[in-house]
């Protein structure tokens, strides 16, 4: 079988950890975490706890920084059974300011890519998390001016695309999506018979990780997102 | 000079405190914080500080829940010199939760107002705030039917007005703004030489306050939304 891109139109990419790091610098902070509570648990309990209390509070906070600071708070209380000290708490709040200044550093030939697509293809950025800090990498990132449009979705299942596509008039078979997270960008486009590639950062989320059994064949996947001009120009 | 609203075909809702109450449950968990932590402070201080914390911080968490309570936080830690008690802290995310998982109360006239509006007019929202909280409260409201359009933005000045219209492709002259905010719904709009309807709420956020010499009365001002038919229809 081959995969057929000459009907598309439109790209859509995803942003953290497509076009830019992002999941670095939560790891990063997780570690950091990790150490300020280490006369409580070990670096894997912490880790393990962190994680099941993003998954609780999933519904509540969604996506991005602010409700993950809400959760190391949280973690932090119960971890400790309330005893972790104030100095802590103000030194988990500075971590999560830091996450959100953070400079924004671009994945390898991300521009040059773009930069050789723009003519031939409308391009979009199909993200999720946090309005205003996704708003604010992309203004960071300096590649503002090669899209066409900008959507941050509260989450990226099958429904939020469909309905996207339809509000942006996007037929299904004209449009690609290009991004790290089988889960959010591939498997949800395939699913709406669309085309998607997917190309992996070498950090994946535990949350965006995919069960083999659920994964498929029936998309490209790049080792480098620079490659993909191979198939498309 | 008369209004003249005969050109209108697109109407755009602010959702927090115009369709909903919300402002209410901001007051309500700013007096259970004073209380908590009323060894500190005098209430008053206590309200001065918080709302100082939220305007410095505001640039780093925008607007929303979420960055409002890590505000709390840092606010509690502060005025406390770091010696507010662990369960203080647990009950301030506890406030949190309280307020995202908050029943959505319409307010009054709202449902009958849409009903009356939506067979000539083309319905958008256009909201600031948390994109998933605002996402959620339209939901759980049962509003969304009447709606083409619902655009959660990252601020509401002049320059996101005129991107969404544009993008939208909505004339201004056949757009007509109503909302309670003078700063955020009714200013912007005209200042890009639209209509605005305003329609106060008996309570206003302190940031979003306007001084009177700022003030213009070039806009139509409403006691109660249900007001409005009497102009549109």
């Amino acid at each position: 079988m081959e995969l057929d891109f000459s009907k598309i139109k439109v790209i859509g990419f995803d942003a953290d950890d497509t076009l830019w790091v992002n999941e670095t610098y939560f790891r990063e902070t997780e570690e950091e975490f990790a150490k300020l509570l280490d006369h409580y648990e070990t670096p894997n309990k912490i880790d393990q706890e962190l994680f099941r209390m993003e998954m609780r509070n999933l519904d509540i906070y969604g996506y991005g920084i602010k409700g993950f600071v809400l959760s190391m708070i949280e973690s932090a209380l119960e971890l400790s059974n309330q005893k972790v000290s104030q100095a802590t708490i103000a030194k988990i709040l500075d971590l999560g300011k830091k996450m959100i200044s953070h400079p924004v550093e671009l994945i390898d030939g991300v521009p040059e890519v773009l930069e050789q697509l723009k003519d031939n293809y409308r391009l979009i950025v199909l993200t999720k998390g946090d309005l205003l800090d996704q708003e604010r990498k992309l203004e960071r990132s300096g590649l503002s001016a090669y899209f066409h449009h900008v959507e941050v979705l509260s989450d990226k299942k099958e429904v939020n695309y469909q309905h996207l596509l339809e509000h942006l008039e996007i037929p299904i078979e004209e449009f690609l999506m290009i991004g790290n997270s089988l889960k959010s960008d591939v498997l949800p486009i395939l699913n709406l018979g669309g085309m998607a590639v997917h190309v992996p950062f070498h950090t994946t989320w535990a949350h965006e990780e995919v069960p083999v059994e659920e994964q498929t064949n029936d998309h490209l996947t790049l080792s480098r997102i620079t490659d993909i001009v191979k198939y498309l120009n």
